[in-house]
């Protein structure tokens, strides 16, 4: 414990929708600590860069490690094998934006740089569940919903870096406009975001639930989630609808990958258990044969500090870090 | 020309859900010559076997070429790494077939075997349009769908070799009932069989359209495309709204893969001209920004013969002839 503090640490960060999650990570995967603040996307990302360093600072005092030796980063975002963020739905007013560049002339240390949930996926084959798992799928539901998958060993990267944008698949044509602007993709169906929306239009249509006592703008998708598992008809059926898109679209990625584990994170897990069995009869139930048996459908072990190990892991294979 | 007829070539069949082709191909991907029968299903994997034999003598004889060196199997199913088929929805009463060893025991020749569209995949990639392209996905649209992923140029196999089973990617809650059992599947909603089922019921529900000349239980798909080229309402709706749904798979496998090309093949495909327009348009009008200008979306130009050249490119690669 004591030799790993001391040493020089990966500065990783994990900047979501909601949260910026900064973090000093072992290359053997031990979370020395983190730190949490809203993500602020509005402030541009400058700004958010300059609150990343300072995070990173207050961390490597707190703790008494050495100076971190690489910047791992996890985004929300599609980007590029360049590193370059394109239109993130929910990091708001952020369109074609350079960050990894912009990362590397501020810090001046090595950066590695990747989708928060793609990295994911390289979190869980290299420190977690995935380890010695060649084919896995990685989904995490969260303010939006991301993907990653490994597959025969390798991370999915695709033509320009850009593979495994999971959550948006398209499972309903009457399905509701998704914030990418499209009807009817998994996201639009099932992320955090859209469960607390359906709940807001629950209380506006004027319909009988504990949540009405909220004002419907201010409804979290915590709340729902509260409201669900305190036995509240409306929102139970709000849950249980995106569980039912979730195992949709698991058995539709299941068809693709024939993956031996598909590992869910993201903050709407939290509440596994009110949607697990939901989403696995659901997507066991669509399986054709053959793909069922040997497949496991199971949640992250490592809460929401899989970005930050991610992003470690991503930085380990890149950099060539150990 | 002429050494390539003498030389030994690779006996090479494609087991489909309507047709079994069976040719004679060098290892540079020439088609020295193909014959075709209805594929029989029903006759049992034996009985089938024996016919390719016979099928096969009969090409080299008439080619004059040498014995063949190797067997190379595109079949339209589900199949795990050893060869063994699962229940394929399109060769009825075909249940856990071990197809690749019987074909082993009675040719008595190496044998590659695969799924016909995942093979296919292989085909562009080492003879056709995929040639230098690392990442892409095949869709074959034929009596049903089927596809194939080149990945990082390595084919997509999956945890146990049955990945890219990328007709049952899941787009419609309410869809119709498909061969698989489930419903709102990408086969259910576009595949040939489904494309002339759409038409009986049209024809039963009395509407008004050319195909109405027809007994209901003799509309064949290609039926159905010749009407709507012609100008029929009904069977314009129909095509285009398989169409749609193609578009709408594309577009998920897209976000999934990040790939550099599209390649369509199979009989649906023959109709290109009248559903091109349809299908590239809903696909890249779902598309995130950054995932479409790159992407090119085409037809195969080996027609019918892709089945072949997979199987060949497959048994040049696990077999290692050249």
């Amino acid at each position: 414990m004591a030799s790993s503090s001391k040493s020089r640490p990966i500065l990783a960060f994990d900047l979501g929708g909601s949260q910026l999650r900064v973090g000093l990570v072992t290359a053997k995967g031990k979370v020395i600590g983190r730190t949490i603040e809203p993500t602020r996307a509005e402030e541009g990302p400058k700004r958010v860069i300059a609150r990343i360093e300072g995070m990173g600072k207050a961390l490597v005092v707190e703790h008494g490690t050495g100076k971190p030796i690489a910047v791992a980063a996890a985004v929300a975002s599609p980007l590029d094998d360049r590193g370059t963020l394109h239109h993130p739905p929910n990091l708001a007013g952020w369109k074609t934006v350079p960050f990894k560049a912009m990362l590397a002339r501020h810090f001046k240390l090595p950066v590695a740089m990747g989708n928060d949930a793609t990295v994911a996926a390289l979190g869980e084959h290299v420190f977690g569940d995935g380890r010695g798992v060649d084919d896995l799928v990685y989904l995490t539901v969260s303010t939006g919903i991301g993907g990653g998958v490994i597959t025969g060993g390798r991370l999915l990267t695709g033509a320009w870096g850009m593979a495994g944008e999971l959550g948006h698949i398209f499972l309903a044509p009457e399905g509701p406009l998704g914030k990418c602007g499209h009807r009817g993709c998994l996201e639009s169906l099932a992320c955090g975001e859209m469960i607390a929306e359906r709940a807001k239009e629950a209380v506006e249509a004027g319909r009988k639930t504990s949540l009405a006592k909220l004002t419907p703008k201010a409804i979290k998708t915590k709340d729902v989630f509260e409201a669900a598992r305190e036995g509240d008809i409306v929102t139970k059926e709000i849950v249980q609808a995106a569980a039912t898109y979730l195992g949709r679209g698991i058995a539709s990625l299941v068809h693709v990958f024939n993956p031996r584990k598909v590992i869910l994170g993201g903050g709407v897990t939290k509440s596994w258990d009110l949607i697990q069995t939901t989403v696995e009869k659901t997507a066991r139930g669509l399986l054709l044969p053959g793909f069922n048996k040997r497949l496991e459908i199971v949640r992250t072990r490592f809460g929401e500090d899989i970005g930050l190990l991610g992003a470690t892991a991503l930085a380990i294979r890149e950099l060539q870090l150990k």
